[in-house]
């Protein structure tokens, strides 16, 4: 059975509609969580949700959901979230939300049977930028742990790349294959403090230029690792004491390593620990590496990954598989049901900012390929085949 | 003629007596220019330069001179500066004043002719270390500028070394060609703020990955050039906004070089330029360089040098020619008359800090060193030889 197609002009329209809610005159909005014109936007959904048919509820935390009424689960899962960073886009999260409506309304208006297995959910506080939030993905942490997930079979969430590497391959849909994991440390080199003009260079033990070596290695060091699915970031360094004529005696780096499996970060931090320690030895210092936090890999469902892949492939020539460089609600998810995304590329990658856009063609693209794979995904649960697994029970636990 | 021999044990016990003004319960000499302790420093040399038979007088900024009483210039200026640093050892300028008034005390003793040709010194404030100092070398500047320069034919100034080079070479002595240029230069490197997961090495404009590989290069360029007569230190490394996961927008160094000759200067300005730019195009950044000081290098009297040399050789077989790494007084003196120091080494290269020592036997070689450069300088400007010249015109002018 062919699947319906999505009303592109009502999508558009009421993505206009959200973007009103909280825009400022900047053309930036402002819509964090809990704020005046986040409660404004959940209103507006769940107005939106009746009026497209559907019975809402929202739950103790302010997560917002839509589903047929009388539908029983276990449902799939579709949506993203309502909040933003202050002075963002109006696509990061909204756009998911938008298309999961736009979804389950054309499935609803077709009297097709798929949607009486489908909710949708604008999520509580992804971004966690408000001063009483818990660091973010609150909505989805409140589910995941809440008896309301043992309704859902599945979670599907369209968003937008917020990175440069679908534009720049030139691609309208991506397949998302799960979270990178994300890991920081700091990097202390230990030396001498000494007079800069008085210690000849092979007498000193110059931690800001073992530091300076480190920081300049971290590329190399991931590009041999993993061209693709590893990428690092020096975010900050510092000098001990700081002087134009004084030798550092210490010298701090701050360095993010994300990559798109245990085993890339693993061989990552192991390359990242010998190099460190024998620029240190070369420079006759020594090196504390600290892990400054770490979140793990999600991995997607590979059932879903392969039927989101179909599903972009069946309706762009210009589409592949790739990770997600950004956290989503859907690595709260993935920890507990089987989890798939799909992209939709960023234009120059910008995100966080009011100069967030994406081609309206693509948007439509991409929740087209949400609705493929939310009936896909809804009669591969409803037709006896095995059932979707969340991910990996290892991953769950160290979530 | 031969040169008569110092009081060794005389040298040592007034060196004794000297660092125990302003010496603190902590084994350092806390003798700050205008302090208690410098003001009594310089009242003991005033006596000790009468005990020793010669008349002194003291001028208006602070500077304590002595000479045989009725001698008459031009004379040949021994001396070094009488103030420290917070918390110093007991020989940075003590040393070269002690071991000045020993010299003359010694010629004066043996009614050796040149005594009648010298004066000698004890600096107001080198350090520059004072609330109310106009940054150091602050008595040979007024000295330099006042009529009394005029009498002045030659300047001559025994001191440590203050860094490890004399001890790792097996040095006793050394005659030191000049003083080191020293140029100070902030070094900004613009780039493209970014999310540090979103944005591939590729696409990204990493300000903090060129500062840090500029900073790396700075050895290999200085050692390049010339890996004796220059030396760089990257004192400083900062990153703008300098979080973990954002990929720096601007990243500043502040750098510093010293080298024997303007030639060496010019050669290391041109090749950092170079590099640094290159490396800034590489990272797709641009880069602004900007010199925060200059101080330019004083070249010793050649004459001088040579003749200082000659002495060391003919004392010891461990003595070598070599530039001086930090500032004297004698790089202002040397703008006006000719100039010349003798080294002897610091024990471990520490200096400004209470564990500052050299063996008591160099300490002797260097004062009888010092006695027979003076001589032989005396013996030149009195037997009608080619007056010795101050430094090149050039030089002084730029002062």
């Amino acid at each position: 059975m062919n699947t319906p197609s999505i009303n592109a002009q009502r999508l558009l329209t009421e993505l206009t509609h959200l973007a009103q809610i909280g825009a400022g005159p900047d053309g930036a909005i402002h819509r964090v969580a809990g704020s005046r014109a986040d409660l404004a936007a959940r209103d507006w959904l769940s107005k939106t949700m009746q009026v497209a048919g559907l019975t809402g509820h929202r739950d103790e935390i302010g997560n917002v959901f839509g589903r047929v009424p009388g539908s029983t689960g276990p449902w799939v899962l579709l949506g993203s979230h309502a909040d933003t960073v202050p002075a963002a886009g109006h696509l990061d999260g909204a756009y998911g939300v938008v298309a999961a409506i736009e979804v389950l309304r054309t499935l609803v208006e077709t009297g097709h049977p798929a949607a009486d297995h489908i909710e949708i959910v604008a999520f509580w506080d992804e971004e966690g930028v408000a001063p009483d939030s818990n660091g973010g993905l609150g909505g989805s942490t409140f589910l995941a742990d809440s008896p309301h997930i043992d309704d859902i079979a599945a979670y599907l969430e369209v968003h937008v790349e917020q990175g440069p590497r679908m534009e720049a391959a030139g691609l309208d849909l991506a397949a998302v294959t799960g979270i990178v994991g994300v890991e920081r440390y700091e990097i202390v080199m230990h030396g001498q403090e000494n007079h800069g003009g008085a210690s000849p260079f092979d007498m000193r033990a110059d931690a800001g230029r073992a530091a300076t070596r480190a920081a300049a290695a971290l590329r190399p060091i991931c590009q041999s690792i993993d061209p693709v699915g590893l990428i690092g970031n020096v975010g900050s360094c510092s000098f001990t004491p700081g002087a134009a004529n004084v030798v550092p005696g210490e010298a701090t780096l701050q360095i993010e390593i994300r990559g798109i499996s245990e085993a890339v970060l693993d061989q990552t931090r192991t390359a990242l620990r010998e190099a460190y320690e024998r620029i240190a030895e070369e420079e006759n210092c020594t090196c504390t590496i600290r892990k400054a936090s770490a979140k793990p890999v999600a991995e997607f469902n590979p059932e879903i990954v392969r039927m989101a892949d179909e599903v972009c492939r069946a309706s762009s020539d210009r589409t592949d598989r790739m990770a997600s460089y950004a956290g989503h609600d859907a690595s709260v998810m993935s920890t507990r049901v089987a989890t798939g995304m799909i992209f939709v590329p960023s234009t120059s990658g910008i995100s966080h900012n009011a100069l967030e856009h994406t081609p309206d063609h693509q948007l439509v693209l991409g929740t087209q390929a949400l609705l493929d794979t939310a009936v896909a995904t809804a009669e591969r649960l409803t037709t006896g085949q095995d059932s979707l697994s969340a991910a990996p029970p290892v991953l769950a636990a160290a979530a």
